[in-house]
């Protein structure tokens, strides 16, 4: 009966999040964990579901379509001007649930946490993906955190993946652009990517220029409402515009024929990206999407989108033509013709 | 017009899986990721929902209670005696469900690819998740794949996530452990943590001790089909045997009466639990579940559990006991009496 004296069974102390960091402990799911969890990951994303305290979430469903589709997001630096790996985490599947149409409804969030790490930096981190998910109207359920070895991992890598519903009626998909239909932006292209190089290089702006990492479900909520007919949604994150048209182009079998000068890119962006040697067209976004509209929708939609803080710069900015190669082309702002080709190497790294 | 010419669109040359490596174009995004994820990963998890090629997968569920959960596993090595961290990441999250007694259905699988990791190894990583999908009857339906720099990663981690379908009449939770419920394992404790410690500090043993890594929704689907009213299932994995009846506990506002001549462990577990330091009942399982049974229903459930390969040396290691300061106690060997606390400390780094 000696271990009923030996053995505490004190809670433990809080934790110290203002000087505390990460060590081996808080990834060996025993009380440190459990620490861990209930003072910084449970308080920040306060809801009944992650509060279950079981191996997973659990709630109702009513009968429909749904999807569900996961990201895991590695940049560096982990903030960065207009926002931080934890709003992106939320909004870059949030987003990718959007694009289907979808009303994003659940995510999940699993972090890699390397040794060393600064808890006052994760709690910044965690507490700007609980305001990121109220933002978007989302629920954090469910959550994972392991600890690597210093030299192992990079700060804090987080993984989310979410479940949304799709509408009756919303039938949106990267294979149904067709010839005729218009493609149009919400806005400016290659904030995010240039943001994020700009602080990496340290190129100064006159103006501060920011990340659009931005959830885009209610936008693409009140898109589909007026328009249901709405052929392709995509956002055009890593890879940037140029990618993913294509991607839809390859899905669809079909060409584009895109105009340089009513893409918008901020002045901003044009320099940098002169400077560092980029295409504004393969730089990533993160509060952008691509629509592929039948044409007699077009004005309805761009009517919608104008009207929406995270659409007043939308643009038509080319049309779907028929091209059995599936070539991207693109009308430059010289007057000639060139193709846009898929982002082949990398350059720019650890973008999201 | 010159483009056309200059610009070539060939699908480009197949992965050289044999000699390849990861190098960071294959996380920007372009085209050496599509080259990837088809030739790789859709190839080896082939299924109509990740063919789809949109930013999420869809998918049709009828209305219901789901689960829904998230794994990140970082586990070194990569391939050990009975496993690696593809089948691992299969089945961790599929164990996760099938402990609420859902069905597992769909699953999302992000990699974090480190550079210079082999195209070889990441294969056979893949396949090892696919053949483990199989067995657990799920579907991968969307993946996600990053690249860091050489020195930012280790190699590979994979955060999966799943939702499962709750059965009509099954409501398990970690909070219905009741006074008087019996406490039942479903084999050999301490398998998973000792074959990884053991390969990890190269001892050797007679016979090759194996991970218990295994899918354990079909027992527990056959539990609960006999046992409808089981009050909890949990995974003991991090922090093992100990730490998930304290969790249970906690939950339960309970305490647990353990009699450790009942808890099965092998004589190389306790051998090599004694040559490095370590308990039992703190060493990680990954193919092990805790199941709480009101008395009445232990018989049957025994029964059941030992008709199934995964469950042939099931046993009754103790009682639910009321206490309101959750303690576990253990009847030890030699007849003495202990409180087993959660796991302190990181005796095992990096177990899954």
């Amino acid at each position: 009966m000696e271990a009923f004296k030996i053995v505490k069974k004190i809670p433990g102390p809080k934790l110290d999040v203002k000087h505390g960091i990460i060590d081996l402990s808080h990834g060996a799911g025993g009380r440190a964990t459990a620490r861990l969890v209930e003072q910084l990951f449970e308080v920040e994303f306060d809801n009944a579901l992650i509060k279950q305290h079981n191996d997973a979430a659990c709630f109702s469903l009513s009968s429909g379509r749904y999807v569900m589709t996961c990201d895991a997001h590695v940049i560096s630096p982990l903030f960065f001007p207009g926002g931080d790996i934890g709003c992106l985490s939320v909004y870059g599947t949030v987003n990718d649930l959007a694009m289907m149409g979808a009303k994003p409804l659940y995510l999940t969030a699993a972090f890699i946490l390397e040794e060393g790490f600064a808890f006052s930096d994760l709690k910044r981190i965690v507490q700007s993906m609980a305001k990121a998910a109220r933002r978007a109207q989302v629920v954090i359920v469910a959550g994972d955190t392991k600890v690597v070895e210093k030299g192992k991992g990079d700060g804090v890598f987080i993984t989310t993946t979410g479940v949304g519903i799709v509408p009756e009626g919303v039938d949106i998909s990267g294979d149904k652009a067709q010839t005729g239909d218009d493609v149009i932006v919400n806005g400016y292209i290659g904030d995010h990517g240039i943001a994020i190089m700009s602080h990496r290089e340290n190129i100064q702006f006159d103006t501060t220029l920011l990340s659009d990492t931005a959830p885009l479900n209610d936008l693409v909520a009140k898109m589909t409402e007026a328009v249901p007919k709405l052929h392709c949604l995509r956002d055009p994150t890593r890879g940037g515009l140029a990618t993913t048209l294509n991607e839809l182009a390859k899905q669809s079998n079909v060409g584009f024929m895109i105009d340089e000068n009513k893409i918008p890119v901020r002045e901003e962006v044009t320099s940098a990206c002169e400077l560092l040697g980029l295409d504004p067209l393969y730089v990533a976004n993160e509060g952008k999407l691509v629509a592929i509209c039948p044409s007699e929708f077009t004005e309805t939609l761009l009517t919608v989108m104008r009207n929406h803080p995270l659409g007043k710069e939308a643009a038509v900015i080319g049309k779907v033509i028929a091209d059995s190669k599936e070539f991207v082309q693109l009308k430059t702002k010289f007057g000639g013709m060139r193709i846009v080709d898929w982002l082949t190497g990398e350059q720019l790294p650890r973008i999201c």
